[in-house]
């Protein structure tokens, strides 16, 4: 994974209308979407049956939990809080520290974290989806040259499916991006206001992009920030934000330390609690600990306010899916 | 709760064409079975956002969660095996042990229960929904007699929206449902011989009715019968049967010790593991260990299978259903 710094893009400060960042890899077939759905819905890929992708990742909510940090199998707390599948084909890295380059790779993680999924290893997993009729006929679909038998299934077959699953996750027509589109009814005037501020004030030095994750690079290829870039506020020790170092714990490499993927503004709204630890429970609060600690800035509560109006008008529609049904374990058990 | 015993009813002694007993509410209207299908897969309604009913009672599934007790909240487990909420509507009474009459009833108790979703009271459920403001304009719509703003919503209301959901998620046309609408193609050689065992061996002695569950009795009167029946048998120890003794944790009336509500067969093939504590992993094993503890017979290997194949023809098709969204906690976080 390379490493963007922030001088380099001074450039390209921009906030508009740019397309949505294309998924970087097609959506595949829609067998091959559905089975991915099935597989993202199915607490059978945890040890003990009681965990999904889903779990931490709820799609019928913001595509994440809502919590400071996730809960595992036999209620095991992480350190970092859920990032949102949606959108997350649009981010070049994955993580909260970049740590995958792919939602395939992403997609192996969680399974075998002895405090997430808690599978023993990815043949664990793949033994149980080879007990599972069902599943074994629809990866024959999705993989018709690849898999002619339960024997024939991998991991990277489990993995491209569910990250073409995710590639589907897209929200459009936020207020934001109806307003851009030439709607000017669609946003009020604190969030036209909040519009002008985040630049004014410097937040879209970061946050830029169709995307407001910065700038569009190549898959693999992750946009990281330091956090904070102003440390010793108070904000450090009420939020505990310099304990976790981020990517550094990836790399060793000291430049890394607490620099963190720079997150989504689409759907931020919805997405509570925020940062890395999910410490700060309410927008505007996280509003004014960023100016503060990544700025050095302290906003009026208007100017809040209006920031937070715009970021509400970046929550997106959330498109109509089909309930997936998850293929049965037919007359037995696994736990 | 009335309890009807098995001689009084030696009378209907019956396996046929019945209709689904008719839920004993009508589905209620569109409005309120949307809300009551977002909160059933809400997990704001448990403690720490991470269980909702659909946790333990997973309609993408067989309605239940395929293990022996249920993980709550704090990664506690519980006692008993989640029946599943698939023609849960058809059941007089609700819970392993019936201490429920209604499914409004029974959708009360796991929110407060703490080791389920350990709500402190029903109170603080509430409180949650009149924060969530998607949800407040969806109890005026599905209320709109009683619901003029947040401060009406109450438990009941939760509660009759949830169940009149519940109502919807019946299966129908399982194999066995087209056989008996004349198409003789719909079960294979062992399904039906299994079908005649089932009588011959005395299974529908309780198995009766179109729910396989027992007689078509007012809502509030259980059909709960004796388990074992025959005691002593190995199979005591080795799965545990005895020492939960069922509706008698309820009524503390002698009669009652280790009596339990009959279950639906409808959907057993997807619904393991088997009995009030999930101790049994396979439906051949369950078949017969009931056949030794509850008619003191022992099957041979090929009456195992082919009432196996008759069990397996009885799962119906789950009707498709359009994915929840929830409505979102707006810039803030319960957790």
């Amino acid at each position: 994974m390379k490493k963007i710094n922030l001088l380099s893009l001074s450039s390209i400060l921009f906030i508009g209308t740019m397309a949505f960042v294309a998924p970087a890899q097609s959506a595949g077939n829609l067998a091959k979407v559905e089975l991915g759905k099935k597989l993202f819905f199915d607490p059978r890929m945890s040890v003990d049956g009681t965990i999904s992708c889903n779990s931490c990742h709820n799609v019928m909510a913001g595509g994440d939990d809502n919590r400071p940090n996730s809960v595992g199998v036999n209620g095991q707390h992480g350190g970092r809080s859920s990032p949102t599948v949606w959108n997350s084909g649009a981010m070049s890295v994955q993580f909260w520290d970049g740590r995958a380059n792919t939602l395939e790779d992403q997609a192996k993680g969680p399974l075998t974290n002895p405090i997430e999924m808690g599978m023993k290893d990815h043949a664990a997993v793949i033994a149980r989806i080879q007990q599972i009729p069902g599943y074994v006929e629809e990866f024959k679909k999705a993989f018709p040259k690849e898999v002619k038998s339960e024997k024939d299934i991998t991991i990277d077959h489990f993995a491209s499916a569910v990250a073409d699953y995710e590639r589907t996750l897209i929200t459009k027509d936020s207020p934001y991006d109806l307003y851009m589109k030439g709607n000017k009814k669609a946003l009020n005037a604190a969030a036209v206001r909040g519009m002008a501020l985040v630049q004014s004030v410097g937040c879209t030095s970061c946050h830029m992009g169709s995307n407001f994750a910065g700038p569009a690079l190549p898959v693999g290829s992750g946009f990281f920030q330091k956090f904070p870039v102003y440390p010793g506020s108070d904000f450090d020790k009420k939020y505990d934000l310099v304990k976790d170092q981020g990517r550094f714990e990836v790399t060793k490499n000291a430049a890394d330390k607490n620099t963190w993927r720079v997150p989504t503004w689409k759907n931020v709204a919805v997405t509570a609690p925020y940062f890395h630890n999910g410490s700060v429970k309410t927008l505007d609060e996280a509003v004014k600990v960023m100016a503060k600690t990544q700025l050095n800035k302290e906003l009026k509560s208007e100017e809040v306010n209006d920031i937070v109006a715009f970021l509400q008008s970046l929550t997106g529609k959330f498109p109509e899916q089909k309930m997936p049904r998850l293929p049965a374990t037919e007359g037995k058990s696994f736990f």
